[in-house]
This record gives structure tokens, C-alpha cells and sequence, in this order.
């Protein structure tokens, strides 16, 4: 057994025994808390291969809906012998990971339908678009050999945009340039003046300082420790042969104008333990990760088109009824159910459940949001503004701008135009899409210029809220404490609920896949304890 | 015409007429400043196809080295209609620009040959490996269809080390969290107690004080600013289904431990014009590059293992005499000569240029910088420490440990074990290569652990000052102002020169290719002004 093996395994045992507070101490003492390895998420252990006798073998679990929560379930019951049925009522797998290319059609709550028009290769992933590094998501495409590639989710050349402010649009190197700059000399200004001698030691000071000095790029004392601007901010004549020193962007606004700007909000997102580079994303589309999943269960499992009209918990088992596309009424019969619905969409499926799980089923709220897709004839990001990915933060009611993560230098790419939640998803929902589409490119040539509305060749729009059988791109809980939450997951008898609301990582694959994996232990204990 | 045409040719007019400072107030006015389509770069005009004359047509140029800045002269100088020939003594073309792979081989200056034994699809960029966004080296990617990526240039999950200040090796993210969230405590504080009143107006310190809160995600007034840690350092257990909330990795050290540990000095390279993310790299190694600019050449044009032993000026043309592959002398005469050699490597080989260029060439000094490519036989930086690619910044002999942007979630994977320049590159180059994977390892263990050591399947080192040739990484000029700087981009009668060490990006490609440019401009000028 290696040192690492031991490592790990004492840590585990401490966890399980201990707490994760004990554990966390332990790993304090070892030197171990900053360490990425210690990362001492409580492991999954799959079911083994062996443990259900001949006489449990083939279980039956019918799950419903095949995104990404019921597929993950379909396949870790699968790989330990269960006998699994999905039923999912849209003619795709997926659910929200839903990857639009041309072709791709949908017909939406309100009987419209679009038809995207993309050229080969490109495509809009509506739904999920980027995996952190950290993510459990990352583990079943290594298992499955779905590729991934970088997903860039901070970028130096995309700007920040306050229409508010009154500044014109600016890229992210050079707001950041003066913020820490200005920062840096207030700061060092202050702990030379002694403003923070009860904060700091002689040496904290000097440390300090020196920090400053290359976090701002400011002048040393003599200038007053002042932020005078630096090639941070770019240059408007850039450096090259011979006498081409360049010319640096500058000088820099005031301080107060750097401050009125008000785009330093946009700085802290790349912070987040979710949103920091690395990010990546699955070659070709974020698709390949349920496509892979229903590969591997076996497509026979998943019956499209299914939509569920009844489920009933029984002393022994459950019994689902669907219509199938034909609207032929069909009945399942299992000894577990797993509903890997939205929440709201599966409170109202007629059950014979307690008033109170419907109840529970009806509390956390629906978020609407919406993405556009803007396909363009030509990569006018990378040859005129030599932007390679990255998001635009603006605030337009299109919040956000992205820009492709792949086919970079190829002839045409997709553009997300907007990407919102709330009232502005609401506003562009209740469009037609060409209405989406008009808004969001008049908004987008604000920072662009006329090419954003010359240079487009077709768009696909997607309203989560008005989508069939999701009818949200997520959902929030009030309370995670009022007892809904701790509820929904515990079964209602033989009747299981999984998904990533069901968890603490809400919107993104990784917390449908920890659910469906919680539900799966759950299930499997249940049966290897019965007699 | 579109707008967009008009101000570009408007602003080049300016550029023109009145220099860069002019320009650059014109922009000013024009509200142009921040944007990155107004980057006023002088455009490069190639010559015209049809400029030569049946006359003229076929003018005759020889180069000296078939690296990039070689390769980008034959290249554009080919386009129309000049008749090249490159004379490069090494056995491959792309001079620096050098890829790594299983059955490379190489015998340095002290007679000590390594082959790499990496498995098929494993590489080292043994030179240049990073292309900034801003580059024009893209824009012949784009051209010559050399697929690109992103290079990770930055990573959350990588490390910062400091073995000096004893502190563990912790995450970026985490020292970020730290110093972002103190330093906004502090300048909060100072800004609260009115220590910098005299330079900030009221509505400058609570814009202020909400950038602060943002920014470094610390407590309100009432908490005193206080900075008591956050997610962004990251967990110690996960969030995840059901009742895991998580557990935030903390608390964090006291704002003397953070100063002390002093790798807030790493963050800053993030921020630097060359080195912000978006980074890109071409698919399967830096040498798809060369490789395209030789295909585009012509093979043919390019003769390799030919030693240059001899240039000679003359009235209406030079004679280059070089060493073939056999030893055999031959002799090359031209219209002119382009010497896109290294400064050091050209003052060696006779001439009968004036004495006061030979001095020149040898006023630049220069850089010794090596690379190590350690080959493991598992990710185990993805799969044990999430780290997808990025930079572990050290005060180690090392430097730097890169984690490869390429083949994420493959068998195995190429590590740069050390990529160090100066005394350490003088040291470790000084070692068999043997001995340097012994000692990159013992470092890398410090960081990493025993199967830093354990998991090594087979390295490849380089030290640049020991490469037949070349002998160096790249030069600095102790003073650009002193003369020979200015003199050697001039031509030598009809011998010109060419490299990154005539441009002010000095180690890029894109300084080596704007360098041929500016001598490509300047040869077609004298050509077409010719009678």
C-alpha cells in the first residue's frame, strides 16, 4: 500500500468516525488543509458488482425523466445489476443539458417553434456550458470517454460594459489595471501614513507594501506610491520591430472615474469556487455527456415520448403509468420509483403520495432564464477585437455576452447574445424570437458596433420557463431548514426524488449526479438489508 | 464603405500624418481609447503580388536560419514573387520553436545525446509554448490553417510554494481569497476611519467601500470589514446531495501568516499584457507552426544541415558559402542576405561586414533557460488534485511546474518539470540529464509527494545555452539606446538582419515575425526603388 493510499484512507476513517470537523483538524495537523488532495469529500461507494444475490438481482427501478440526475441513476443501478426503466416525456435525452445544432427543432409551451439553422460544427449548448474542475461531473466523462476541452470563462480582451455609468466599454486588462493600481496606492498611502499601525507590525508593513508594489504597479514612495497607469491596460500602438516600442494605453481616468465606472463588481465572479479557470467543457457539445450515459445504460432502457400520468406507491412496489408518443396509456410496474423531475413539474403528476411531499414538491421556486444563440458569418471577435472566449459583463438586460470556447479561426461561430434570469429572462421569454433576437442585438451593437447586427446569419433562441416538461432553468428553496428540503429527500415510501435541487449544488450536473448517487446508496442499502 | 472601414482608414491617416500621440488623442476624442478594435498597431502592408516587374521577378534572397523569423521572411517574401533560400545548420526547421516527441533526438554542445521515449501523442514545447491572443503569430495560425487551443495559463488549482516561508503549499484561489479579503479589510477600515478623506470625495468611498465588500467578500461596518474566509478559498468538503452543505476550507490564516508567506507576489503575472488569459497553443505541439510555414515555403527552398562558414557584401549582391550535411563547401550567391540567426551565433562566422556591426551583434547578451518534460504514467494532477492544466509558481531552483493543456483525462501526460532561466538554468544545463530529472524531481516531491517520483515513466531536458546553434533561450540588450541596437536594423550593405532580438518582443514569435516583416518591407522598397 503507497503512503498516499494511507493517507486517504486514514483520513476517510476519520471522517466516517469523527465528523468532518474532526477530520478537518486531523488535516490541519498533518499540514494537509491547503492541499488539493485533501479534499476530503465523503467518496461514493458504487455499489459492487457483487453484492445483490441471485435472488435481488434484476430489481426493478423505474425512473423518471432521463436528464442528467435519472440517467446517472439508470446507470450506477445498472452497473450493480438493477433493472432499470427511464421514461422521459421530451423525444431527447438530457433535460436542461441540451445542445442545439442545426437542425434541432423545439416547439416551446406557447406552440412556437424554431428551427436552428447552424452551420455544421457549431452549435448552442441552452442549457449547462461549463464543468469546474472540482466537479464530479469531470469523473463520468473520464469514465466515459466523453473528450473535454477548455471552457474560457475569464478572458483579459473581454470587456465590462456599465451603460449605467456612462463609461465606454472596456476590457476586463484595463479595469483591472486601474482598480488594483488605485487600490494599491490608497492602501500603500494609508499604511505609510500609519492609518493601520494597530492592524500591523513593522514587518506586515513592509511585506505589505512590497505586495502592493506589484499587485497595483505603482511608484514606490518618492512618487507617493501613485498609480500612474502600466502595460497592464494594454497599448493603443502595440510593440514590435525595430523602433516600435509601443505606446501604452493611458493615461488612466481618474480615480473617481475609475470608481464611477462601477466594473469592479464583475471582478470577484472569477473568484468563485464554481466559476475560477480551469472550467472545460465536452468537445462538441455539452450533449456528450448524456448521449454517453444512455450509450452505456442501453437505449432500450429509455422509453421517449413517455409522458408520466400516475404514479402509485404500493406496499411492494410502485406502479407508474405513462402515454407514449401514440397517446397509449402504458403501465410500469417496479419495486422502486425515482422521479428525476423538476420539482414543480412532478407535483402535478396525480400520485397517491402524502398531501405533504406535493406540498414540499410545490415550495422551491422556478427561475426563469434564457440564452440565445447569434450565428455569425464571420469570427469578428478574434480578427477585429482578438477576443478568444471569454465573457462580456455588461448591465444591459442581456447580462451577459459569450464567446465561443471552440472553432476558434474557423469561418463562422456562435455567439451567446444573452444569458439572463429573472425579470430580463421573463421580458425576452415573452418575445417571439425574432423579437428576442431584435432586442438582443440592438443591445449587443451598443458595444460591438453595427457588425453584431451586420454580420448575422441565424439565432436560436431558448425560454427555460416556457420549455416542455422542464418549465425552469432551476429552481431556489425559500429554506433549505422549513423541513421541504429534508423531506424530498427521504423516500415517500417506495417513491425516491432526485435531481440537483435536491442538493447544495443547485444549476449545475454536478449536483444531479451527487443526488442520483445519494439515491442510488439509498436504494441499494434498502435492498441489501431486506431479508 | 462601411463606418467601420472609414474610422480605421481615418485613424491610420491620423497615425500617419501626426505619429502615435496624435493618433492617440484622436482616439481619445473619438471615444476610442478602451476598445480593442481601435488597437492602432501599424498595419502590415505585404508587398503586392503584382509589385515586381518581369524585370525584377525572382529577385533573388538568401536567409541565414530557418527559424521563425527565417521562415516568416522566405514566407512573405515567396508570396510575392522573390526567389528564397534558407541555409539552416540544424537538421529541422523552427529553430526555438521546437516540439518534443517520442523519437526526438538531440546532441547538445557537450557531445550528450537524449531521445525521447515520450508515448505517441505526449510532447514538450521545448521553446516557445504560448501564443497571447493579441500575437500575430495567430494570425498565421489562422492563415496557414494550424489549428489552435487554449493554453492554460492560469489555474485556481494549481499551487504557490514558497519553501522559504515555510507556509504549506497552498491553492491560488485560496492565497487569492486571503490577500484580496485583508487588503480590502484594511483599505476599508483606513477609508472608514477617514484616513484618506483627502482623496476621495464621499461618493468615492462608498463606491469604494461596495467595491471592497465584493472584492475581497468581507464582513459590513458593523463586523468591522472584517475578513473571516469564504468559499472562494475553497472546501474542505465538498457541497453535495442532501444534508453535504459542504465545509468551507478555513479558517484562514492571520493577515500576518498570509503576508509572510509572500506569494502574493505570483498574482501579478495574470495581469501582464502577454501573459492574460485568453492563451492559446496549436493542436499537437508549438512546431505545427514552422512545419506549416516550411510546407507554404517549399521544402525545396529550404536546405538543411548547412552550416553558414561565410558571407561576403558585395556591390550587387552577396555570396554565402555554408558546409553541407557531408562536409561538402558550396556556394550561394543572391541579390541579399537576411541573417535571422541569433546575434551571437552570426558573430562568429566570418564576414567582411564592417567591424562595428560584428561588435554589435556581439553587444546583446545572452539568456540561458531550460525545460524539463517528465512524462508520468498517470494524470494523477487531474485525478488526485483537479488541476487541469495552469502553473505552480515556487521559489524553488525549478521556478515553474506546468500541468499540460493537451490530452486532459489521457493514459499519461507531460509535465514541464522546470522551465527556470538565469543561475538555476546555468545549473541545472550544467548536469547530465540524468542528473536534472534526479533534482527537478526532489523538488517537484516537496510539492507533490512521493508519486511525483513514483509515477515517472521517462523525461527529456533541454538547457537553450547548450543547444548546437543556438545557445541561448533568447538575448537582452543592455541598452536599446546605445547604438548597436539601432545599427543592426539597418541592413549591412545587402545583408539585413532579423529575429525576436530586433523587436520589443523580445522571447515571442510574434517579435521574430514582425521583425521579418519590417525587413521584408524594407527589402521590397529598395527593390522596387531600384532602377
Amino acid at each position: 500500500m503507497s503512503p498516499d493510499v494511507t493517507r486517504r484512507a486514514l483520513l476517510r476513517s476519520i471522517g466516517v468516525a469523527g465528523g468532518a470537523g474532526v477530520m478537518f483538524e486531523s488535516m490541519r495537523a498533518l499540514g494537509l488543509v491547503a492541499s488539493p488532495e485533501a479534499l476530503a469529500t465523503p467518496a461514493y461507494q458504487p455499489p459492487a458488482t457483487g453484492d445483490l444475490t441471485v435472488a435481488k438481482r434484476g430489481k426493478k427501478v423505474v425512473i423518471l425523466g432521463a436528464g442528467i440526475a435519472g440517467l446517472v441513476t439508470a446507470y450506477e443501478l445498472g452497473k450493480a445489476g438493477y433493472d432499470c426503466t427511464i421514461l422521459e416525456a421530451n423525444d431527447r435525452v438530457g433535460g436542461r443539458n441540451w445542445t442545439v445544432r442545426g437542425g434541432t427543432t423545439m416547439t416551446d409551451l406557447d406552440a412556437n417553434t424554431q428551427t436552428a439553422k447552424f452551420a455544421h460544427g457549431q452549435y448552442l449548448n441552452a442549457g449547462p456550458a461549463r464543468l469546474p474542475q472540482s466537479h464530479i461531473t469531470l469523473d463520468y466523462c473520464r469514465e466515459l470517454g466523453v473528450p473535454v476541452e477548455t471552457f474560457i470563462n475569464q478572458n483579459a480582451n473581454a470587456l465590462l460594459y456599465n451603460e449605467q455609468s456612462g463609461v465606454a466599454a472596456q476590457q476586463y486588462r484595463t479595469a483591472k489595471a486601474d482598480f488594483y493600481g488605485y487600490i494599491s496606492e490608497l492602501l500603500a498611502k494609508a499604511v505609510d501614513h500609519g492609518s493601520l499601525d494597530q492592524s500591523l507590525s513593522g514587518e506586515d508593513k513592509d511585506r505589505l507594501l512590497t505586495f502592493l508594489s506589484g499587485f497595483g504597479a505603482i511608484g514606490d514612495r518618492a512618487d507617493g506610491f501613485a498609480y500612474t497607469g502600466t502595460s497592464r491596460r494594454g497599448y493603443s500602438v502595440e510593440p514590435g520591430a525595430a523602433e516600435q516600442a509601443g505606446v501604452v494605453l493611458g493615461p488612466p481616468p481618474s480615480l473617481s472615474t475609475v470608481l464611477a465606472s462601477q466594473v469592479g463588481r464583475y471582478f470577484s465572479f472569477e473568484f468563485g469556487y464554481d466559476q475560477a479557470m480551469t472550467m472545460l467543457q465536452p468537445v462538441g457539445g455539452m450533449d456528450a455527456i448524456p448521449m454517453a450515459l444512455y450509450r452505456a445504460i442501453g437505449r432500450h432502457k429509455v422509453r421517449l415520448g413517455a409522458a408520466v400520468t400516475k404514479v402509485t406507491d404500493l406496499a411492494h412496489g410502485v406502479e407508474v403509468v405513462y402515454k407514449d408518443a401514440r397517446g397509449k396509456e402504458v403501465l410500469v410496474r417496479a419495486d422502486f420509483c425515482v422521479a428525476a423531475l423538476p420539482p414543480h413539474v412532478m407535483a402535478r403528476i396525480p400520485t397517491n403520495l402524502d398531501a405533504g411531499v406535493t406540498a414540499a414538491l410545490r415550495y422551491p421556486t422556478a427561475t426563469p432564464s434564457g440564452k440565445i444563440g447569434l450565428e455569425y458569418r464571420r469570427r469578428w471577435w478574434e480578427q477585429d477585437d482578438r477576443i478568444y472566449g471569454g465573457i462580456t459583463e455588461t448591465d444591459l438586460d442581456l447580462a451577459h455576452i459569450w464567446y465561443p470556447s471552440y472553432g476558434f479561426h474557423g469561418e463562422r461561430g456562435v455567439v451567446v447574445g444573452y444569458y439572463n434570469t429573472g425579470a430580463n429572462a421573463t421580458a425576452y421569454g415573452s418575445l417571439s424570437h425574432v423579437e428576442r433576437t431584435k432586442r438582443a442585438v440592438a443591445q449587443g451593437v451598443k458595444i460591438h458596433g453595427k457588425k453584431y447586427s451586420d454580420e448575422l446569419v441565424s439565432s436560436f433562441s431558448v425560454a427555460w420557463q416556457r420549455v416542455r416538461h422542464i418549465e425552469g432553468a432551476w429552481v431556489s428553496w425559500p429554506s433549505r431548514t422549513s423541513g421541504e428540503y429534508a423531506l424530498l429527500n427521504k423516500p415517500a415510501g417506495r417513491v425516491y426524488f432526485a435531481g440537483d435541487w435536491l442538493s447544495y449544488f443547485i444549476a449545475w450536473q454536478a449536483g444531479a449526479i451527487d443526488s442520483a448517487r445519494y439515491v442510488v446508496t439509498n436504494i441499494h442499502q434498502r435492498v441489501m438489508a431486506e431479508r
